[in-house]
């Protein structure tokens, strides 16, 4: 079976792979290679049985028009699978894996045992800490580190993201609730609607994870959360400004104008030197000891409990000198046991309705991003999946039942996870663990707060928000995609400069301009055949490959459709003018005779795309050049064939490969050759 | 040089192709083929010089950032290079070419000769005759027959297209004025905005050409053309059933609801029948004439002097029965010699400022769709280049020119384009002789119409949109494409119930929708390797195709951007699920070893596509799975360079071929074999 003549195999261009066993000088073999490269494809004119090898472009078997809606309508929305485990599976046992499905506890919490819960004990005492003195600030913030850890530990999937108030997500809150009611006169007014946001927050969030449009998330994209996180963090740390001089009269607005604009007008006589020198000086000492924890990973714990002294020490100082008197602003009423219940809270009618259903949209997407962000890292440190629509529908259902027991948006924050993760948490247990913990201190130890200056949580927050300034992350922007650093750049100054709605907006339409930019303006390549091989590939990138005699071929780097097939069609044939006026100008060169086009890249084509093939064919038959289609994919091969574009240029001229295209072409070829 | 056995070579696994010269059994063949794959997998183990033929896969030359931007830009927006003929002239030359460019007349008006206008005379003086019997209907239409094709005339570069008042646009144009205001009652408010909206289409025109956003106008699909042209023929055709039935009171709203409660509600005392029976009579003559001409090609000239005849002789009819004294409408007051001059008639100011403006953009909008695509059809068949954005300008100026001479919206007609084309048109000289013609023909002739009934204005119209309705078009698009059926769908079901923006909306929505779903949900397919070949292949259109145990090789199908990162990761990695479940069921497999993307079809990656990738790495470390890379391009290589992902996996784990990097794993598969 394997007994055909050597002589026979190298006609037929076979052995151009093994010629390289032998050692040569590199220009000759090259030079060798390229003629017997031409002697290949002219004997096969010879051997016209070569043909036969040539395999045929399958066409896939013809789905019918339910099942392909459906397979497309699955990989959209559920591409993961979800019902997967229920199948084959009795009626009851359908039932517990339901129950099972919207509380993960049910599962987990069979397995659990003991040396878990020694972890998720240490975990939960661990990230309670962080809480205490973030919660100091406002004091419904209590409840919402108490109830939506609670509710996530039974509904969440993820094993180590700690819940509660998050700074990104609670600062942003404030920027936007402050936009439209004042804080301090119009207190009443200003809780219900942030319970009103954050009731539609998690709404919002429940509602994507329902209709399973989690991959809405994806939207925004890496660079545009790098610019974002980093435009709210000097948002936020502007906004401190506040606290951090003393300043009573201060701007509802958030954009960086109107703040430097507040800030310098009271320069002159609403600063406040001693609540400035506390802020400062306690301010660089949260800054020495985060190096200190950067610089020698022993010292960790350094940062993590800096703020709790400075907290302790700043009070027991303002205490000691009443500092108070002397206009040093202080937290003074923590309230205490309020009515945790805020259903009759939340509006629901009226002209604050749609203000709060617009915050809470936005801060329940920044929220589910970061959430998401952090549960998909640590699943994927731990190697477990995590279904991010269920993650949504658990975080959203949290927010819901938050918002009317008089919490805030609460989510997972990246910091405190990993400290959660790092001090060897097992299950969502350590969450509850942390809210009940926070929850007892703070009820029992807040009220030795009073005293608390303003300026210190004003220097606290600085120094956690100075971290989301991701300078490195944006350098690598910079180096890998440029159109990535611009819209991280839009974010940013959208944020800064105007407002977080149009920071997001700016990004997210930055990014999509991006793929309709790929879309509408696809690449093209010239390709040549690698020497030695029987692949073909871009010339640009590899200069080494060879353009074939009286042969263009061209690959698009997209799928066909209306909002590049004229451009498509047009390059191309821009490509073989220029290939034209290239080959009148070299001499013993044949002039195109043939146009491969490199089908592999184009994914799809939809009835636009086929009447640019269709005009592409015209143009090409008046100039006498034949075009040609080298592997194109299963639904393009669809639909050319259901628009008998195949039998208009020949089944015969779609081929598997370029190289088979290129050895058919071969043959007509010489003939005409000078 | 090629001295080497036939054995070393066949161990090498070369002589696949070859082995198919000798006739055998199908299976056998197969499973030998089978067999000898893995031989030849292995055995390249005991070769480990065989090596040293795969070739690298190439980095593009950095270019530096200036020219890279600078590249894409052109790419963009200056696709067709139209400098390329400046290159290498002199200033006066250059200037000359300017000239040229802008005003094309001056080029090809010097080798004008007297053939050529015998061909445009005929040209011109057939479609005069379309002109004449549509330009009855309105006074102020004659201008429009007039004034823009002389303009184009000079401007303009197709040699083929028929410029002047088109049925879609001028009754589109009217549907949407008549949204504002009253044509009857508000007549001189009516003409001022109809004026208002032609000036700013025209503006709206010369601005996308002269920005180079020619290609926006690629965003209306051919499937939403489709639709969105049946869509407005039906909608015309409503509205002429106020004069189809001699109804006078009639809904100024365009959608079909209002059209027939209107038509319903004035069935019993407002229709007409003697109205009815003449508009019914001379449109099944209408009908059959058109009918006559479709059967036999050689009396095309039937449908096209049916409108004449039929406006002759229901004149003459009128005027002989004084129909008109019995409720007969007839045209009655046309307007002669109106002043020209409208440029103190364009609102530049006010409210209907706003107004004239959104109907301009929308009017000129879908004139410059449809001349771009007569255009370019004509320009294919004759096999010119037409320049997109050229054109626009040329069709704007025109149409503001337009504005100012009492004309409205022209643009290019493709039943009239067609007879001009047919009728031997050389240049745009049949433009010229058609525009004298007409105005001619309508100053001296048109009084003599005045007892000509509305009926049959109606029915020349209604007649004429019916083949607007391309049924065979929307079939053909159910067949190729089910998305494209839908987008066509929306638009004419938007246009016919809400209204022409509201049907525009939603196709263009759905076509991008269509754009970002494929972005988002890019298709991946399992590849198996094609018998005696080193191709590698869906397996789903290739059954043929046998995977290569120990080794999943994936291919994804779009560039990885943030929109679809995380599903493309999460979906290679449930491919390898699937995967390994079906290797533990079977016996004698090996467990999946390697993973192969194959990237060719990769056109691009972000940064986040590359962090997705990393973490793809990540997972699959963790199962003890390599992963490799085959043929990433230029692009996508130059990213995964600059991020160092290529020395996070090793650049030898990125191959030019699946094959290459198929034969790479053998050796290291082999060992664990069992």
């Amino acid at each position: 079976m394997t007994t055909i003549k050597c002589g026979e195999a190298r006609r037929k261009g076979l052995f151009k792979g093994a010629k390289s066993l032998h050692s040569m000088d590199h220009s000759t073999e090259e030079a060798q290679t390229k003629e017997m490269d031409i002697r290949s494809l002219s004997s096969s004119h010879r051997h016209s049985q070569s043909e036969r090898y040539i395999h045929k472009v399958g066409v896939p078997p013809k789905q019918n028009l339910f099942k392909e809606f459906r397979e497309t309508l699955k990989e959209t929305f559920f591409a993961d699978d979800p019902l997967r485990p229920f199948k084959d599976q009795s009626r009851s046992q359908k039932f517990i894996l339901g129950i099972q499905t919207i509380f993960p506890i049910f599962e987990w919490g069979r397995k659990y045992n003991l040396k878990k819960l020694r972890g998720d004990l240490i975990a939960g005492l661990t990230i309670a800490r962080y809480w205490i003195c973030k919660a100091c600030k406002l004091g419904s913030t209590v409840w919402t580190v108490f109830v939506p850890p609670l509710i996530y530990a039974f509904m969440g999937s993820s094993r180590d993201i700690a819940i509660g108030p998050v700074a990104v997500v609670s600062l942003l809150l404030g920027t936007m609730l402050q936009n439209e009611l004042d804080p301090i006169n119009e207190k009443a007014q200003y809780q219900r609607l942030a319970f009103t946001a954050t009731f539609f927050a998690g709404i919002t969030q429940v509602t994507l994870g329902f209709f399973r449009l989690g991959f809405l998330i994806d939207f925004l994209s890496h660079a545009a959360i790098v610019g974002f996180m980093g435009g709210a963090a000097v948002t936020i740390a502007l906004q401190q400004l506040k606290g951090f001089l003393g300043i009573k009269k201060f701007t509802k607005k958030s954009d960086i104008i109107s703040v430097m604009h507040s800030v310098v007008a009271s320069a002159h006589h609403g600063w406040n030197w001693q609540t400035i020198a506390i802020g400062a000086s306690f301010l660089s000492f949260l800054l020495f000891a985060k190096f200190i924890g950067k610089k020698n990973k022993k010292f960790f714990w350094v940062p993590a409990i800096a703020p709790l002294i400075s907290v302790i020490l700043s009070t027991f100082f303002v205490y000691i000198t009443r500092a108070d008197k002397q206009g040093v602003q202080i937290v003074k009423n923590i309230k205490k046991g309020i009515n945790p219940s805020s259903v009759n809270e939340i509006y629901f009618s009226g002209d604050y309705l749609l203000k709060g259903f617009r915050i809470g949209v936005v801060a329940g997407m920044i929220g589910l991003t970061e959430a998401i962000a952090i549960g998909r890292t640590f699943a994927a440190m731990k190697d477990y999946q995590l279904d991010g629509n269920k993650e949504m529908v658990a975080l959203g259902a949290m927010n819901v039942v938050g918002s009317m027991t008089s919490c805030y948006v609460a989510t997972g924050s990246f910091s405190r996870s990993a400290v959660n993760f790092m001090a060897g948490c097992e299950t969502a247990v350590s969450n509850i663990v942390m809210s009940c913990v926070v929850f007892l201190t703070l009820e029992f130890i807040t009220p030795l707060f009073k005293y608390t200056p303003n300026a210190i949580l004003a220097s606290i927050i600085i120094n956690a928000v100075i971290g989301l300034i991701d300078i490195g992350a944006a350098t690598l922007l910079w180096k890998i995609d440029k159109f990535d650093f611009v819209a991280c750049m839009g974010a940013f100054f959208g944020v800064v400069f105007s407002s977080v709605e149009i920071g997001l907006l700016i990004a997210v339409s930055i990014s999509f301009a991006k793929i309709l930019l790929q879309v509408t303006r696809p690449r093209t390549a010239i390709l040549g055949k690698v020497p030695r091989t029987t692949v073909y590939r871009n010339i640009q990138q590899y200069p080494e490959a060879t353009k074939v005699p009286g042969v263009l071929i061209v690959r698009v780097d997209s799928a066909i459709y209306f909002s590049n097939s004229n451009y498509v069609k047009e390059r191309i044939l821009r490509w073989l003018e220029d290939e034209e006026e290239e080959v009148k100008a070299a001499t013993y060169q044949p002039r195109i005779q043939f146009l491969i086009v490199e089908m592999s890249p184009v994914t799809d084509i939809d009835t636009s795309g086929i009447h640019a093939l269709e005009g592409l064919h015209r143009s090409l038959e008046k100039r006498e050049v034949q075009l040609i289609l080298a592997n194109p994919g299963p639904v393009v091969m669809d639909k050319l064939h259901a628009s008998s574009f195949t039998s208009l240029i020949g089944e015969d001229n779609i081929f598997l490969t370029v190289a088979d295209a290129v050895s058919s072409c071969a043959p007509k070829l010489v003939e005409e050759q000078p």
